[in-house]
């Protein structure tokens, strides 16, 4: 029987310390599945904080972390149509994409194209496909209409300056260091404005004034009232993370008075909710524009299985300037 | 030319010393205009607000406080149709009810029928209209489905509970006094539990597990989000006052991961949205469950407008057992 090495955590803790190399039988893939060789899987915050027991989802143990990336099939089961070998193909949230390869089931994956930059590929699930749906499902924006989003220099921040640009969008974006401005200028954002406590003001006048009906919100605490604040009147702020670990503070009248409506995103319930076709289509579009290069997600390093540690131990190191990826198996 | 007394406030401050009774010339009826003599008008907390200028909405000074109140039509001016003396008609928001009678734009009369009790008729457009739109706007209920509300003892409370024992909605209502539970189950509450930081749990237990998509809070603070947290994934809390003065302070997984939306309401807003004839149509809803006894606000004491102080007094004294009215004009 084949072998192939896969992370597995026993147990949660600091992540350099669970997170353990290990090699698995590789059994034949069964009728209805396909054998993949994983070709790159990122490290996501959310993968550190599930490996520290610190999520609100705890995968069962042992098992295997990542919950997105990017394989090459190797060899299809009975009764799998189309796929074959060679294609390049997206890896489903369960499948545990921290391995060199792995059987899943034919149907749970996505065929994309071969022009897609794999590094890009492995990345397309969580953020770029957050920064889409979330830029579409709760407001239906209008050409050359305007949103504001903090955190704006985070994976996700990065993708929606690009989908705004692209689609016509105009973006107010709110970072913390000033370094930042020119950076995400050169990346399309309109309007680049450093975090502090005038920000609602100076996002309005970012804008000449025009309305924002969007606000995307990553950081919480104050600056998610913040950026509220510079909210017209019946606009929606979409809350999808929690970067400085304190509670949405919400004055009763911005609610009553203002008819701010405050919603969250996670992109795992939107697959769940949204169901495989859509799911799919999302991917294949995402593909599209990652091949294009309209979308990229910078990349820091890229690290090989046997250096998890290193890995894990650059993915918590602040201020990067793009992701930690993952090589899950070699060319 | 005719006269009529009404409350004038010539600055913002103490109701009781900046509320006076005045006597005003009264013109007969332009084009369109109807003359209407005025028969109740209730103090609403908000009035209380307008007049201290505690509200974001400052009407200009001088001017006649008094948002919804019915009267009675006395006299049409030319080109008026649908009209005719000894009507029955709910004033507008604009006309600054607390006075004897005034003329008034006959297309921004809402003509009731006969039957509707007139010192129930005069509570209809705030309080029971925010209640019912609240019940339809936000979350589409099934037949059985339970709704949680808090200061379950106000007027909208109080019509929550009837509107949804009518249309066949069960209620967990929260309230901060014991002695309110008897009445209140009297009154077709389903459960009724006595606010604490426990409350959470005790309300999904009183659903026997069912779960709960809409919660209604004017309290704010952390009684908003006790309530909020015992709403089933992706429920709606909708704001629509804050008892409490405390802002909100919500947990971003709240948003995130259980995806609560987090709305606001307010009556005046929903007018200006909708528009005439919903507007209409919705307070002839209104008057013909208040003239079959469905709705019913209790009311602790009835006041002429030469007593405007007492009344205002009254008003603003904590553990009211029903709203005060004024009888703007005699019999």
């Amino acid at each position: 029987m084949q072998k192939a090495r896969a992370i597995i955590i026993r147990e949660h803790g600091e992540p350099q310390a669970v997170a353990k190399l290990e090699t698995l039988n590789l059994p034949s893939p069964a009728a209805g599945e396909v054998r993949v060789r994983v070709k790159f899987s990122p490290i996501n915050p959310a993968d550190i904080n599930v490996l520290e027991g610190k999520y609100p989802i705890r995968p069962e143990l042992p098992g295997t972390p990542g919950v997105e990336g990017v394989g090459i099939v190797e060899e299809c089961g009975a009764d799998v149509s189309g796929l074959a070998a060679a294609d390049v193909v997206l890896l489903p949230h369960g499948f545990g994409t921290w391995r060199e390869a792995g059987n899943v089931a034919a149907l749970a994956l996505v065929k994309i194209g071969s022009d897609v930059p794999l590094e890009q590929a492995a990345m397309l699930r969580i953020n770029p496909a957050t920064a889409l749906v979330m830029l579409r499902e709760f407001v239906t924006l209008q050409p050359g209409e305007w949103i504001v989003q903090n955190a704006a220099n985070s994976a996700v921040g990065r993708c929606v300056i690009r989908l705004a640009r692209h689609f016509g969008w105009r973006t107010v974006n709110v970072v913390r260091r000033t370094e930042l401005v020119d950076e995400l200028k050169a990346d399309g954002a309109d309007a680049v404005l450093v975090e502090g406590e005038k920000i609602s003001a100076e996002i309005k006048s970012a804008t000449g004034g025009a309305p924002i009906r969007l606000a995307l919100n990553s950081v919480g605490g104050d600056s998610a009232t913040r950026i509220a604040g510079a909210l017209a009147f019946g606009g929606t702020i979409v809350t999808f993370g929690a970067m400085a670990r304190q509670p949405l503070k919400i004055p009763n009248g911005m609610l009553i008075f203002q008819n701010i409506a405050w919603r969250g995103f996670w992109i795992t319930h939107w697959y769940e909710r949204a169901g495989r076709s859509a799911a799919a289509t999302l991917l294949a579009e995402l593909a599209s524009l990652a091949a294009r290069g309209v979308i990229a997600t910078p990349v820091e390093a890229v690290y090989p299985l046997e250096e998890i540690a290193e890995a894990l131990a650059h993915a918590q190191r602040p201020q990067r300037a793009g992701k930690i990826l993952l090589r899950c198996s070699n060319p």
